[in-house]
């Protein structure tokens, strides 16, 4: 059977999802844990691979397994098994079928910045500080230009073989929260380094260190490399993946 | 001329507040980054001591100093010299007379609990996890008894010399919010290890391992022990020292 998990974990001690020889990542942690449960070597695949030092709160991955353990047995077991900073929301059994990957309709992202002159030891693993007031009404400018159907090859840090620098953004925005704003948003897919480089990107445009018409220039330049720089990984969470219908729901049909 | 600091800090790494001998406290990286900046060696006190591994994000300290250099100046130089996890968010320069421990009219705490079936890896270092859902509605009933003046000797952990055990709850309130209920109390000042042995009582009574009434006997005989157990200091948080008037006030009179 297939098996979608909904994963949360902390990225500060990892060098990103994907397996690396000899290096701590999500992946060889949730194998491994897998392994011990179901006492098979199975395979992880994410729904958004994240890189070193991203968080998540909504990762979603799947791998195959002939355990006959219930998905809440293997839930609380890999619980058990996982270090601290990783832990498994739910778990669900999908159709073999269904790919958590291409059936995937939107991933979320969420950014976040400390906007105040002094740095917050308590925000310190989970926000980029910028201590100079940033001009949130013309960074969400910005972001409406981002919305909707686009080459959006400015924003990779290098050509990406085989794929089609064409992606949909649904929603981008920024919302100020007292010192804390929350950069959130909403594509089909995302480009490696494409919201870090985002991000960096609209920081230099909120400082007043470059123009809207610069930005839109920039967007429309169609050249890797153009937007940033890119944004420390910290900042970054993965919030969300969306289906057609809820992971609970394709279990039950 | 003396000085209070606003103070920010990660209690995670520190044996608490208070110095002592060759552990990492906040009272001597504190009294460390003043002797780098001004030459001195001066003694920082605090308005309200908190245990190792408790946070803060209003703590109120003062020294002395015989520094020329501005407010301003101190506070840019200590946040330079201080750990990334303690930092000065404000600076003033306060009357002799004015005493930051004496002269304050109440302190704040709160207090998280992650209340879901699973762990959270993000909110780890700064929630107490409790997997069985708490019943917020008996303990807020709790709460509203333990606002006013009482003798809070049933809260203590063991009796503290020369201290009434006398104290003024002017709030004490859990508001939940998803999975995260925060416990917020209000008092003139607290006793070592009160927020926490309260809490702790508050979640048994939220389990149903204790009526409200046996909760009301606990805090009617007035023994040091009877609360408890004394809940984990990570979930504990020194939020803010309330003056007559703001400390920004006091400084320009």
């Amino acid at each position: 059977m297939k098996i979608a998990l909904v994963v949360e974990y902390n990225g500060k001690r990892y060098h990103g999802f994907e397996w690396q020889k000899d290096l701590p990542t999500i992946q060889s942690k949730l194998e491994e844990a897998i392994h011990r449960t179901t006492g098979e070597r199975r395979r992880v695949i994410a729904a958004s691979r994240t890189d070193a030092g991203v968080h998540a709160k909504g990762q979603v991955v799947s791998f195959w397994t002939d355990s006959r353990l219930s998905v809440q047995t293997i839930q609380r077991a890999l619980n058990a098994r996982l270090p601290d900073d990783i832990a498994v929301l739910s778990a669900h059994r999908i159709p073999e079928r269904f790919s958590i990957r291409s059936d995937a309709v939107s991933r979320q992202y969420n950014y976040y910045i400390l906007n105040r002159p002094y740095r917050s030891p308590l925000l310190l693993d989970f926000t980029y500080f910028v201590a100079q007031r940033l001009d949130t009404e013309t960074m969400n400018e910005a972001c409406s230009l981002l919305v909707g159907r686009h080459d959006l090859s400015s924003f990779v840090t290098s050509w990406e073989k085989d794929t089609s620098p064409v992606r949909t953004i649904f929603e981008a925005r920024m919302e100020r929260y007292g010192d804390i704003i929350d950069f959130k948003i909403v594509a089909n897919s995302f480009h490696i380094h494409q919201v870090r480089n985002t991000v960096g990107l609209l920081i230099r445009l909120g400082l007043g260190k470059l123009t809207l018409s610069e930005f839109k220039l920039i967007m429309e330049t169609k050249k890797p490399g153009l937007a940033g720089p890119t944004a420390p990984s910290k900042g970054l969470c993965l919030t969300k993946i969306d289906y057609k219908q809820t992971l609970g729901r394709i279990e039950q049909e």
